[in-house]
């Protein structure tokens, strides 16, 4: 099993006659993209963790993150490792005092929380290689872009 | 300072000509009433917790809780102390190992939390009592019945 090192590209709506759905799109180095479909609200604070926004009240995550720091729990890496009828599992990898824990999450909160405590994205090679071959950028707005409108 | 344990009567969509805002609407034991205004995405989640949903991937408050679970911390309350430009202050009162922790919080992520715990949620009396004054249940409809439309 093969980890691939993912940052994200944007956050995004895609769009068609249909339907809106919110989505974050991962990339590796070599450039292959892996969109996540997720809420509007998790598309909300992933984008405000990449953009470095300080809210004036903490957002779910920002909670998270802070029940983290008083008791001195880091996040070592997020694991994007499997996909069922479309949806997408992960894990939060999980480091307090030596010892590691393992937190089943979804992708959308897991990569809100790996963004803000500033920890590495990991994803299985074959979920990769799969989401490259059927996805397109095409229909995607910009989550910011979409919000103003 | 006198602290009122109060429930979640419910939780509710308030509508008005121009807008549609979800609030969690607390009572005490005397029927005294306190909306707070909350993002749909928090109504949501707490109103999933008041009707023991167990969804089929976690939440990002059942995370918290997991998260909570895997480093054995407790929430011995949620308070609601202070007001300020319409903006309630809250804060859990965790527990572990003896020590305890304050972490500062939004009301309803707050209420999510502690509703998920079993967790008791104590208001300011004074907050309660200006709240009673002031607010009226008329224009407000039941969340579920707002989503179902």
């Amino acid at each position: 099993m093969q980890q691939v090192r993912c940052g994200v590209r944007g956050v995004f709506v895609a769009m068609n006659d249909t339907a809106t759905i919110p989505a974050v799109v991962l990339a590796d180095d070599a450039g292959r993209l892996m969109p996540i479909y997720v809420g509007l609200w998790e598309a909300v604070s992933i984008s405000s963790a990449q953009n470095k926004e300080v809210p004036p009240r903490p957002f779910t995550h920002d909670l998270f993150l802070d029940l983290m720091g008083k008791y001195a729990i880091s996040v070592d890496r997020l694991e994007i490792d499997s996909v069922e009828d479309g949806v997408y599992y992960a894990h939060l990898v999980l480091v307090s005092d030596g010892r590691t824990e393992s937190l089943d999450c979804r992708p959308s909160d897991g990569i809100a929380v790996a963004l803000r405590a500033g920890a590495p994205v990991l994803v299985e090679e074959g979920l990769l290689a799969a989401a490259g071959q059927n996805e397109s950028m095409a229909s995607m707005v910009d989550l910011s872009v979409f919000l103003q409108k």
